[in-house]
């Protein structure tokens, strides 16, 4: 008996923001596994920012998105079939299968994962690519010391949490900022960060200034716009800031950096970073992110939707900032 | 016998461009030296873009120039007398003394200079700040390897020149940009560059990646604006931004960044930075700098404008790039 597939395309490339239309859903059938082949029933679908930039035809640091192909993206499952000796039904995996039910593999690009003290979901969270862009950004570029302010953008979101709790950990003041009353009380009663800004709230700066009676030595950055520019009017001399997104600026019209020369009268390190591009240091990050987490000493939140059919709207609300922490798609 | 010393000094701040207005020239009678002072008839006054940015009463890496007080620069000339044993009359001596005929100190951050090789002024130019800001901003913050171009704006100036001539000894392309005709050929014949962009012959964009055909590796800004959003178009990944100037900016309106978010996709490292704050590198950098001027291995040209009095115009014509390789003033 053939089971099938549902995967969802990209359909067409947006013109401004995106849509739902600009996604398909479809039905294949599966094929008998090959030789050294793998398969996996995914459980989990990670829905992240860049793959906003990887549906346009543009420039940037990936190839785009091909058309009418299963979009990209990162997923956790278990092995339903396997004729490749490395893996056998049952082994819980992560791997970049995209948003469909089942992926098929010769095993390469996917990794077993052990689910005994950290759940299968958080591999795509703390203890995956969100995690570990906030340990590289916060510990190879902002490199805070004790006594420092480190301010992070997007403070509840994925990699937003873990940073200012790392920072926490390396005794810096840690401030968020975040969209709305509810999110900012979770960064601070929850993450236990010592402030959190909304910047929803308008009079961004005084509240910022509030926030930071120091200044700030290292800003990491998710979000862009005025944002950026609010939090580098903050900076201290010497600052640091790792570049990890620019979410303001994925739909519509690119957004100019107003006061440049700041980076030169503060003598700013400005540093942009794509995680994928240092997995020399993925082990140790893990590591590290694996024990806090299974200590429950690293905190996480989840937004989860249900069922591949609801991936697009998710994505398109997680680019508007309507997700709470991790945005995850439960496909099983 | 009293002697007169002449002084300029800041008579206001500026209301956007700087106007000779905005100075004031005064005489002043030199009081007899106090033990253990030193007295110096200034010959040459170095004009720097930095200046512009102490005129104004901002937040900025030094105290703003205070108003009626003899306006800052650095000074090379000759001990005339001397009541401060580490100095004798004769000695050639660089120091801080600012627009003003004569100077008067304790001896605390005058140096003795050897003009045996090196022409006395050259130690206001490429033995001097200009000299060591380029170095420490090619060596320091771009880091140039062998076969990748390296980009530099004010390419005729007393940085600019020096960044180009070094980044050739380095193995790199070198491609300037400056402003006309003339200076691009004399940035070419002369210095020596590899090509040579003229900025107010029109589209910059497709001249510089005409210059650029392998993209840009490292970027050496003193100019900001235009300049420095059309060259991050052409930066390669990982490419390298020593921000050293904005003087595009430095009279009326902050120029914008028109697109931060190439700092991201091109995962780029921009480091603003002030040459006086890296002092422990001078005596390296002034060695290497004197050795290569000293054996004509290192070009440089000077705008020497005459007389005390002239100088307030010669600053505001630097400011608009009517210099012409260092500017200095001739005290003598």
């Amino acid at each position: 008996m053939t089971q099938t597939n549902r995967q969802i395309l990209l359909a067409s490339r947006p013109q401004g923001a995106a849509g739902v239309d600009n996604f398909r859903l479809v039905e294949t059938p599966l094929a008998p596994l090959a030789q050294g082949q793998v398969r996996v029933r995914n459980h989990y679908l990670s829905l992240d920012p860049y793959m906003r930039g990887r549906m346009n035809d543009a420039k940037s640091y990936a190839t785009p998105q091909p058309l009418n192909e299963v979009m990209i993206g990162g997923t956790v499952g278990e092995v339903v079939e396997s004729l490749n000796p490395k893996f056998k039904a049952g082994d819980k995996v992560i791997g970049m299968f995209g948003w469909q039910e089942f992926g098929t593999s010769d095993g390469s690009g996917l990794n077993i994962v052990d689910t005994t003290h950290v759940p299968l979901s958080a591999y795509l969270g703390p203890v995956g690519m969100p995690g570990v862009t906030a340990w590289y950004g916060l510990n190879r570029i902002i490199a805070p010391k004790a006594g420092e302010t480190v301010v992070v953008s997007a403070a509840s979101g994925a990699v937003g949490s873990v940073v200012g709790q790392l920072a926490k950990r390396a005794g810096c003041r840690a401030v968020g900022i975040a969209g709305g009353e509810q999110k900012c009380r979770y960064v601070v009663e929850t993450l236990g960060f010592d402030a959190c800004v909304d910047y929803k709230a308008g009079n961004l700066y005084e509240a910022l200034k509030a926030a930071t009676p120091n200044g700030v030595d290292g800003y990491f950055e998710n979000v862009g716009g005025e944002v950026l520019d609010t939090t580098l009017a903050r900076m201290n001399a010497f600052g640091r800031i790792a570049l990890c997104g620019f979410i303001s600026g994925y739909d519509g019209q690119p957004q100019p950096l107003k006061y440049p020369a700041l980076l030169l009268t503060q003598r700013l390190l400005v540093q942009g970073f794509i995680v994928s591009e240092h997995m020399e240091l993925w082990p140790q990050a893990l590591k590290e992110l694996g024990t806090l987490v299974a200590q429950k000493q690293l905190v996480y939140r989840e937004t989860v939707a249900d069922g591949l059919e609801n991936a697009p709207a998710a994505f398109l609300g997680m680019l508007k900032g309507q997700n709470f922490g991790k945005q995850l798609v439960k496909l099983i």
